[in-house]
This record gives C-alpha cells, structure tokens and sequence, in this order.
C-alpha cells in the first residue's frame, strides 16, 4: 500500500491576512502524515509594482509577465511570502523547507508558447517538469516542501507559474509512488451551487457535471482554473482532490467533513 | 581522511555585476569537491528601500533593521538574489539548491542582544546554530546549498544576518565533518599592504600579523570584519582559509595561486 501524501494549495485571500494565514498553518502543521504545501501570490506582488510605477502589462486582456514584474514575483513569492511561512511553521515544529522550482531543479518549465502572445516570463508545465525522485528523498528526510510558484527552464531563467497548476502536476507525477490526497483550500465552504449561499455546497462534481454547471454559468470565473486543475489531477492518477475552505482544513483532515470532492 | 567541502563567500560588488557574477558562477560550478555558496547582498535592498521610502535608520553609527527593512531584505536577499543565482547555477549544471536559515531549521539566530542598542531584526549566530546533520545529507545527495544571508528564531521571526559570519560559522560548524576550506571572494587581490597597489598582497595573515596590520592602520574598513570572521574560523578548527579575487577562483582551486591565506 501506498503512503498518504497531501498536497495543500492555499491562495492570495489567506496570505494577505497574516491572522487567518497563522490559523491555517496551525492546522497544516499538526497533519500527521506526509505532506506538501503550495502557496500562491496575494496581492504584495501587485502593491510593490504599484509603488515601484510598474504597469500590470495586458495583451487581450490576458496578463504579461515582464521582466520588471517577473523580479518582483520572484522576490516576493519566493522570498518573502515564502521565507515567512517557512519561519511561521518552524516556529509551529513542522520541519518546513522552502522552495521555488529552480531549487535543485525540482520544477523545470517551458516558457508558454502561443501563435499571438507573447506572456513574456510565464512557464507551463508538465507532470515530467517535477523532480519526483529528489522531491521524494526530501519527504523521506521528514522535511515539508513549501513550494511558492516560482519555477526555471533550466537555462537560466525565472518563470511565474500558475499555483493551482503546480499543485495539480505536483500530485499527478508523485502518485505513482504516494496515495496522494490534492487539497485546494480557499474562501469558500466548496463549489457553490448558489456563490452568496455558502450552504449550498455540491459534495461532488464530476467532470460531466463540471461542464453542466459552467454551461449554466453557474461557476464564478476565480474557480474556473482551480475546478480545471482539480479535474486535470483526476484524470491523471491522484486519489483524491477537494476543494475546501481554509479554516475547515483540520476538520476535513479527521472527518473528510464539507467541502466538494472532485471525481471523474 | 575527510572529504573536501569548499565554503565559498561572495559579496555586494560581485551580485551588483551580472557579467562578472556569471564568470564567477561558471567557475564555482567547475569545482568539483563538495562545495557551499554563501551570498551577501549587494545594492538592491538598498535601492529598493530608497525607492519605497524606506529609510535606514542608524543609532550611534550602528545600522538597525527595523520590520519594513527586513521584510525588504528577505524578498531582495532570499527571494530575487538567491533565486537568480540557483537558476543561474542551474543552467551551468551545478545542482544547486538555494535557502534561507529558516528553510528546514538550518540556521537558527538569536536576536543580538545589546545593552543600549536595539538592532532590530538583526540575528546573532554561533556554530551551534548550524543544522550541519541536514546540510551534511543534502550534500549527500549531491547537492550544492546557496545560503542566502536570512536567519530566523524558531520563533517565527526572520532575521538579517552578516553573510561573512555565516560563511565562518558554518565552515567551523561542518570542520567535525568535512576538510573545510573557506574562501572569502572579493575584489581585491587579496589582504593588500597598500591597498593602491594590486601587486602588495600579504600571503599570509596570523592574528598576531592581523593586530599589527590593525594598529598600523594598514586594513581598510570594510576588510576588518571579514578578516576578524576569517581567524574565528581558522581558531575554531577550519582547516584552510583565503581571501581571494573573485575572478581568481578557478586559479586558486587549481593552484592555490594568489590571495592571502590567514593562519593562526
């Protein structure tokens, strides 16, 4: 039988309000078994360019990662929201250790290609772009990775990737040697069937019933990509994906209480 | 007989220099025996703190690091330094793997303490709070640790820390271990007579050559500390310790050519 690993992603709401962020790394650290979090930006990134004078650059209303805004994700996702959880869970006796993908290659990407755009630093990836084998020694040392979303193509290059991604790939490529259990934690109870009624959480969506709801337009834009990646981590081997809201973290680590299992 | 392990130091001028930061690189990733990079940090904190309006603050001469400067050395030294630096690496095959002190405990500071200053977020280290067991497995593991100059408390704090102290103290903490040869780089040929005249290098330096030099006047500023790190590191059992040009690396490694070599 396979060993339980948890793959955690938590995202910007959480990381911009320290208290919240502290409550939930409680419940993160006192998870028994073996486990990994994946943390997302928040909106320092966004404030520093802000203040810095550099423009959020859009082409076709989608977003272009620039030099200038590429040194400043590296700097803040990699060092400092990075470099605080880390401290925090130390501080908290979980042995975490953080990361971005260039650290000892452990995510390798590809700068996205696309026939109109140009992205600039955006890197995608794929289940083959994680470093199983050395991701795997480090859990087997006992340590926690805590990766932020930062990743390298192996010739000297940053990349800012998606976090939700990096979570998803994460757990396709170490489910072959881990029972791995993807939890995507944000501030809502689940999948909603009705966003202002957090009592109206579906249990369980499935791919066909992913493509019912976004036909009815029922699913709000932020939950697109997370519902995508959850479904891309599905279909690739992982045991189980939820997503879950962040303060319900321990009770659904005891009781698998709330929250919307994702499934084929 | 113990393993070589190279401890290698570079600083401010050398980081503010793409073109000669990346002949270093390509030196250092030639080195075959085991090897550790410890990294200062240069004039990006510095600037970026001008630009936010971030102030330093002094008291009595002294630099204090208060919250906002921290959190603007951790992003710059941990996040946008330390990245770039293992991506760099990376590309010229070195397996390098960046972090903080924080990152897995593996460098624990106290705040430094002072009767009538408060320094802020400035931490103290001793050899004793270099977590040398997990930093000996992941040399193991054929890795290459890029220390950024960041420590913490276990207490959830993040510290700034002296890059020079970090070298010494963990070339000190890993000579039970390992046959350490700890190298300053920097920009001078070596500990110069008089510091116009490139061809006046001192070969060797014993503390007792250190205070005359001291007394004399002879030691710019900004090479006292560095050489006050380097005898505490070769009175606390480091086997060999230089300082040396940065782009004489290579040399040094080959032929042990050049620079001053400090002695008891």
């Amino acid at each position: 039988m396979k060993e339980k690993l948890y793959i955690i992603k938590i995202g910007g709401a959480l990381i911009d309000d320290p208290e919240l962020l502290d409550q939930f790394l409680e419940q993160f650290s006192e998870i028994k078994e073996k486990k990994i979090l994946v943390h997302g930006g928040g909106k320092l990134a966004t404030t520093l360019a802000d203040k810095l004078g550099v423009e959020q650059k859009m082409i076709n209303g989608r977003r272009i990662t620039d030099k200038e805004t590429l040194d400043i994700v590296a700097m803040v996702y990699a060092g400092g929201i990075n470099k605080n959880i880390v401290a925090k869970l130390q501080q908290k006796k979980c042995k975490a250790i953080g990361f971005s993908g260039a650290d000892a290659n452990l995510i390798k990407a590809k700068k996205r290609e696309h026939p109109e755009i140009d992205f600039g630093f955006v890197g995608d990836i794929e289940k083959e772009s994680v470093n199983r084998k050395l991701i795997s020694k480090l859990i087997k040392l006992k340590l926690v990775p805590v990766f932020s979303a930062i990743t390298h193509d192996k010739k000297g290059n940053l990349f800012n990737t998606n976090a939700d991604t990096i979570a998803s790939v994460m757990a396709q490529a170490l489910s072959s040697k881990y029972d791995v259990e993807l939890l995507y934690c944000f501030d809502k109870e689940g999948v909603l069937e009705n966003v202002e009624d957090p009592g109206s959480v579906i249990k369980k969506v499935s791919e066909e019933e992913f493509s019912v709801l976004k036909e009815a337009g029922k699913l709000h834009k932020g939950i697109l990509p997370k519902l995508e990646n959850a479904l891309g981590a599905v279909k690739n081997n992982v045991n189980k994906v939820f997503l879950i809201k962040e303060t319900q973290l321990k009770n659904h680590i005891e009781s698998h209480h709330g929250g919307t299992e994702i499934c084929l």
